[in-house]
């Protein structure tokens, strides 16, 4: 049996240690976007695993390799981990204060790209197992990670790999690659992931930038094509307008809502820590904002880009203009779906000459929030926060978790090391250190107790 | 009197001495829309003129300065050109086949940023005067130049100083910065320009980027706002939306279009130099694509930036988005008004989020086709191009010529040394250097007929 006293003790003591590690993984790029330093950061995940005794396989997947990794624990029980090893693109890079590949600790945290999402949960459940180890010649329960180098770029062969290795990843439970507290310290456990369709749109018009005097009034203007392409997919009231996109659309249940109604309100908070001054829709807080934020679908402009964007003005009408557009998607629309509902869209509207790249995405996935395993994360969580977890039915983010619920049969929860002003995605990423030594202790009971149940 | 055999071979003899000058002169970044280089071109400017025995003053604008320089000639008359040191940004440098300040000569052109526009037009004035030197002491009129350093950002402080130094500026006619052939070889007599409103549209939703996945339904998007504010400003159908836009706008008269129905087609030369399938507005060609291209006034926009814009997805709600905007203004529209109207729009259809900063501009302004001093300046060319110059009541481009026209009461005419394929405000700037020289012809030409006549 585990002594918990002992392993808090082992992760109190070696918390530096595993932050070291975590430093080292962090000062190594691995920014799926821009293929940089994927595959050397593939290795040093596998090498990790190895050192803790796992049996390790780097696997193609046609993209970015996965890596498996499993070791035998003393039951018959086996929890799958789900982490990424990839990371978001850095820029804008004179926003950070301190350089995003130079992980630098201060004030209780620790910055660096890619600290928070995701190789901080990878790490703090090393530094778990490590302490789990230190008692135990066997970990309480069979262990499997599989970690991808996709995530930030929409998991675009996870599905498929998951679909075709079922055996190797055959589990009775998984944990998600996040998890965390929110604004209030209250740890969340989130029953579901939005799905997600990502996609560029482009149009060119011409074969060169034109001065603006000589074309202005009868060339066409890639920049106005695509102004013209992106306002026939939204109104101004955040309708989509695209034919079809609402209608596979299933609205959450009553336990869903009964779910969010508990939760505690966001908006002051939201509107505080990004200067909002109103909500979209008229929204303005409460159950009507939880839901919308989580039960809505999206269309979002990520990016818009075309012409001369340097200072000052220069009187040029561009050849070329390109937006980037997520779709965050509710059960049970799919993204091929979406893509092929918006190039139908986009012909009908007139708009046939503005190109779709499908850059990724997948369909939502959703867990029972009564199911068993739910019960024991949110039962060990208590120990180490000394407050319940609180029940999330869905997230508004999104990643490949429908591909562990649909093709491996598995309750997906999440339990992490998260903060609200973590800066995921953002400059300045960070976790807090008192939550990654959390994070690893509520790891150590998941597993013991899920072994020794 | 002048021998104009003589002052041809002198040109002819001389070409590459004038080239070198011209390629140091463009080996000198003037970027004004990055303040880049622009004090010490405008000193380098006005050593060139010293150097040829002109009283030189350089003059503060509250901008970049304007270099005013003057030398008498025999006669009584005073011709006046109007230049600008200033050049367009680079960017996109890799599309450049040569470095753009580090000018090169390849079959039989000469390639570097600002080569024609518009330090060439200034160097063969130099040139044209140098051979006119060479045969007497003094010029045979009076010659004033004016180059500004702001042409290129829409002339801020330009119209103002010239209102102000009416007398320093006085004089019987004015060449115009720019000239040359059209796509046939015939050379081309612009008699107006178009005016100019540009501005830059930005708006800010949040105090930063924030994850889609949290945001996408319930923020407002920097990048929404952005291209529903732009869609409310022009229909697809190039419609400009904007009350009152339409109002002043004095249609072209008889004589105009006399001028433009003589003039030759364009229609197949325009989509084969840049690639186009079709016009704007089902123009095909003929006197319609003509009066469209120089008589109605635009929207164009020229740039868009917001959010990601890099390779791949990155899943981000961008904070902020912001759009250059260049409007090409007919007789009797101004920027003022323009600025006006806009704003009174955006708030209209509720964009008073949406901020407007004025980047630039000026009305258009004409010259009387019938004017004698049209007159000369074609008849003088024929002798250099042995074929007629044809008139353009208009052309679609912009430059502060209504100062000229309004405040000095000056005919404004086209003479120089540009061509179709001289990609100004694009890569790959360059002039003909068989155009340079037959430029340089002309202007002496002028110059003798306007003081000898």
């Amino acid at each position: 049996m585990t002594n918990l006293k002992q392993v808090d003790a082992y992760l109190e003591t070696h918390l530096q240690e595993s932050l070291t590690e975590l430093g080292d993984l962090c000062a190594q790029p691995s920014v799926a976007a821009q293929a940089w330093g994927m595959e050397e950061t593939a290795q040093t995940v596998a090498q990790m695993l190895q050192k803790r005794g796992f049996a390790v396989e780097i696997k193609e997947t046609g993209g970015f390799p996965v890596v498996l990794a499993e070791r035998q624990g003393r039951g018959d029980k086996t929890l799958l981990f789900y982490n990424h090893y990839d990371v978001q693109p850095v820029e804008p890079l004179d926003l950070w204060d301190s350089p995003p590949f130079e992980p630098e600790q201060r004030d209780g945290k620790m910055y660096a790209r890619g600290v928070s999402d995701d190789k901080g949960h990878f790490v703090s459940r090393l530094f778990a197992i490590d302490a789990l180890l230190k008692q135990n010649e066997e970990l309480p329960c069979n262990v499997k990670f599989i970690l991808e180098g996709e995530e930030e770029i929409g998991s675009i062969h996870l599905p498929d790999f998951v679909k075709a290795h079922t055996e190797e990843l055959a589990a009775d439970a998984c944990v998600w690659e996040f998890g965390g507290v929110d604004y209030r310290g209250v740890p969340m456990q989130y029953l579901g992931l939005r799905g997600i369709c990502y996609v560029e749109l482009s149009v060119e018009t011409a074969n060169s930038d034109v001065h603006s005097g000589l074309g202005g009034s009868i060339f066409p203007n890639a920049a106005w094509r695509l102004v013209w392409a992106l306002n026939a997919l939204k109104d101004e009231d955040e309708r989509i307008r695209i034919p079809g996109f609402y209608d596979p659309i299933i609205p959450p249940t009553e336990r869903d809502k009964e779910l969010l109604a508990a939760l505690p309100p966001v908006a002051e908070e939201y509107k505080e820590r990004y200067g909002l001054d109103h909500f979209l829709k008229g929204l303005t807080g409460g159950l009507e904002l939880r839901t919308a934020a989580v039960f809505e679908p999206t269309c979002t402009i990520c990016g818009l880009t075309s012409g001369y964007q340097g200072k000052g003005s220069k009187t040029v009408l561009p050849a070329k203009a390109s937006a980037k557009v997520d779709f965050r998607l509710v059960p049970e629309q799919t993204p091929s779906e979406v893509v092929q509902q918006l190039r139908a869209h986009l012909d009908a509207e007139g708009f046939s000459d503005v190109e779709i790249e499908f850059l990724g995405g997948g369909p939502a996935g959703r867990t029972d929030p009564d199911d068993p395993f739910v019960e024991l994360v949110v039962d060990t969580a208590k120990e180490v926060y000394g407050i319940p977890m609180e029940l999330d039915p869905m997230g508004g983010g999104s990643g490949p978790n429908h591909a562990f619920v649909h093709y491996l049969n598995l309750p997906v929860v999440t339990a992490g090391i998260g903060h609200p002003g973590s800066n995921a995605h953002a400059p300045n990423e960070n976790i807090r250190l008192d939550l990654y030594l959390k994070g690893a202790q509520h790891i150590a009971r998941i597993l013991t107790a899920f072994g020794e149940e």
